[in-house]
């Protein structure tokens, strides 16, 4: 496999999940922390804009903005439309300073614990993967295996790499256990792919990896004016990446009523559970299927 | 002491705290669930267009907004001050519907559990509170007892109640556990209105109260630009309503330094570590000490 040119860590893509920001703060600073002999490391603020403003995005959210249709619009306006292009052609494949990996730092409200969200389950990230569940077994997974899923999210702009997304935080703060845990992870991922350069990576296809793959979301029941009327159950609150089973309790409704989860299914695993960020969405939790891969 | 005719149950006074929000249109659909016999009960959605918004407020923080003398001032132009005074116009002991208590339902980021929020530690809030913390021990008491404090919240436009605080939680959803517990504690102040007006509460002084009284804030370590340069350390995060004492860590830089607590006291209670809401106003934690009082 291609030796690594550079890499890109990016944080701040969501204008209020601090400790991603904090990070490209930290080590544009202090670049020695994410310099290795083998490559080279860019640090970047992804929604400065938004950043400033203490909010996820300004007009439009930034992780959604990379599709290719969009880049190649010549007439967007929103705030982030623009931003997108301009991180597209700073590391995009024929930008300034292409990018062969992104590292993209999230956090989330729902208990995501440290995950990895990959939306290019390619050998590269696979085994990537495998090395931070050694090294970190709090690790889960979460890809998106269907390919006719829309790839539109900052991630999309190199060929390798994935979001690292911590979680449950509030937004617009730090916490420093998890700010701690993020630095970690990155530098974990820094060593992976100095280790790759240096060729002592085996993709030999001999390791398993547990991935939870995207299936689909589900929605807040809502009223006619499109308010939600339940809130997540207590029961399932928290309860990332572990096994939902059809007649179990999904959301509590206003009237103090128990819905309970349907499904062909006889077992799936939700993640993303109540993230704030997806009430605006349609998305109350994602479901996903648990599956080995191997690697 | 006097009955009780009105009590208003406010939610949303910040557009991005649910609970409060959703608990009102609850409380609005089913009115039945927050009637008591002997005192009419008001229901009021705060700052509607903060909760429109989803964001704490639209021009200015609405719980710091009924200052008298900004209550009186003719030349406001922030849809908070003209809120404020549409609430002190209808709910102000001159108003059109005077509320004899007022609860003010809010959420925190930080970890306060069950806590209420006292500006006027007078007698019929206190013996609320110790009725409270028996039917629900993990109820705490933050007070402000020191009469030259600013008292521009919400709550000062009524004689009687507080705030109930919960947390931790991120702001923007709805947690189901913190959204029973509040409602669960907003019924059991209306029993005892409906106790106190019935004449079976005694004020007699033989009960003691463990209040945790405001002492001041700390801000953030910040840079030239105001920027912070420090989080909470993570061994102080989320330990709330627990003793400091001089010399254990309170912040931890981005260059990895551990700054200490330092203070004249022996012990010190912090509370509201690390509250979004706060890092805007230049305060990452209160300091409190703790005081028993004879209620």
């Amino acid at each position: 496999m291609q030796r690594i040119q550079r890499v890109a860590l990016v944080g701040g893509t969501h204008g209020n999940e601090l400790i991603g920001a904090w990070l490209v703060r930290k080590f544009s600073d202090q670049p020695e922390l994410v310099r290795r002999s083998s490559f080279e490391t860019l640090t970047v603020l992804g929604n400065p804009k938004a950043v400033s403003l203490n909010r996820r995005y300004a007009d439009q959210d930034l992780n959604r903005s990379f599709a290719t249709a969009e880049l190649e619009r010549p007439d967007t306006t929103a705030y982030e439309a623009e931003r997108a292009k301009v991180l597209w052609h700073r590391l995009g494949p024929n930008g300034e300073t292409p990018a062969d990996v992104i590292f993209d730092l999230h956090t989330t409200t729902a208990n995501m614990g440290l995950s990895l969200v990959m939306v290019k389950p390619d050998p590269f990230n696979l085994k990537l993967a495998c090395f931070l569940r050694q090294k970190e077994p709090r690790v889960r997974v979460y890809c998106w295996l269907d390919e006719a899923l829309p790839r539109r999210s900052l991630n999309t702009l190199a060929p390798k790499g994935f979001v690292i997304e911590v979680g449950p935080t509030a937004n617009s703060i730090v916490r420093g256990d998890l700010f701690r845990a993020t630095e970690r992870l990155v530098g974990l991922c820094l060593d992976f792919v100095q280790a790759h350069n240096e060729g002592q990576v085996t993709y030999s296809g001999t390791e398993e990896l547990e991935c939870f793959s995207y299936l689909g979301t589900i929605d807040f029941p809502r009223d006619a004016s499109g308010q939600p009327v339940a809130y997540i159950h207590p029961s399932l609150q928290d309860r990332d990446f572990q096994p939902l089973r059809p007649g179990e309790p999904l959301f509590e409704t206003l009237s103090g009523e128990t819905l309970v989860f349907e499904h062909s299914r006889s077992e799936v695993y939700p993640v993303f559970i109540n993230e704030a960020a997806y009430y605006e969405k349609g998305v109350a939790l994602c479901l996903t299927e648990r599956k080995l891969l191997r690697v």
